[in-house]
């Protein structure tokens, strides 16, 4: 039981709330295991999230604001040319989603769970990962490495996030261990970035 | 009831499978009904296919089999100039998966509890589609149009068919009726096409 005289966060009850889904699963974790798990009363969780529903959400937005923190970084104009930086984006994305789901396999399943559920969540996440991808690729433009489909960064980069779905989408979760998974991606990754060069002819 | 007088094919057997699935779903439907439906023995049914297993498996093939074969015509070499004939693969490919998923999504249902049965069958149907891009490729890069990715036309037919995975796994068969999905579809072509795509400089 953690020492109730620290102060009661957000960022700790949603530590709390990982630790009870991990261990008594999506279905049967509840509120009062959180608040028994912190020393405190179910009552002081709900000051910060209103209902059961807001606080899975919220613990599944903070797993998946993990990878796109990481992400970002890696998006910013000053990490490194264009093509450069949207390969390195593709494998850190890929990467981040192997570890997710092979080093925590029961995490990983509770939180698909919890994905599905919180559809919202997803789509918001979705498009905060099209943005950093639409970032690369306006910078790869305005430098003269690349050209978008139809003069689209946002259609063009959500075309990039779909074609390698394979390799970052947990429903492609049991081919990630697979032998060849890492020259498929890369085989992926070079036809795109191909894709998406300026072309002088 | 089917006339006995007919002599019992193969393909009856199949088509009477398909009809017993969609009327009592793959978790209740039996080699009796089969039989029952066409008026013969579930001995006879058994002579042309050996367990239950082997006719589940035969009718998830014809089912796959009706896409593939509409798919070969195209990956003909005299069908049209390659660039042309592996849109239209693709865009025949999407359509008649979409046509699958929403026209009987109930039998649609049925295929897709036997495809994760028939994971042999799954594979061998992936590898023949993967096959006809890749002839499709090849003779692009014999004509001069393409270029694979490091000299390899399967490996890079195969990356084409993963790059447009949203648009065939039936893992995203909730998507293919949401608006705008033409158009990202297209996004994706154009995309792939252009990595595709000789290059001149």
């Amino acid at each position: 039981m953690a020492p109730t005289t620290e102060a009661l966060t957000a960022e700790r009850i949603l530590e709390a709330t990982e630790e009870a889904l991990r261990r008594h699963g999506p279905a049967k974790a509840t509120v009062v295991d959180v608040a028994r798990a912190l020393g405190v009363s179910h009552g002081s969780v709900y000051r910060h999230f209103r209902t059961k529903a807001a606080l899975r959400e919220a613990v599944t937005k903070r797993w998946l604001d993990r990878t796109s923190q990481i992400l970002a970084e890696i998006a910013r104009p000053s990490s490194a040319p264009p093509p450069e930086a949207l390969e390195r984006w593709l494998s850190t994305l890929f990467t981040a989603k192997r570890h997710k789901a092979g080093d925590d396999p029961e995490l990983f399943a509770t939180y698909s769970v919890l994905l599905d559920e919180a559809s919202a969540v997803v789509e918001e996440h979705v498009a905060e990962l099209v943005d950093q991808l639409s970032d690369i690729i306006h910078r790869g433009v305005m430098e003269g490495d690349f050209m978008t489909v139809d003069g689209d960064s946002v259609a063009t980069a959500r075309a990039v996030f779909h074609a390698t779905n394979r390799f970052h989408d947990p429903a492609y979760a049991h081919e990630w261990e697979k032998p060849g998974i890492e020259a498929e991606f890369s085989t992926v990754v070079t036809l795109v970035l191909r894709g998406l060069r300026r072309r002088i002819d």
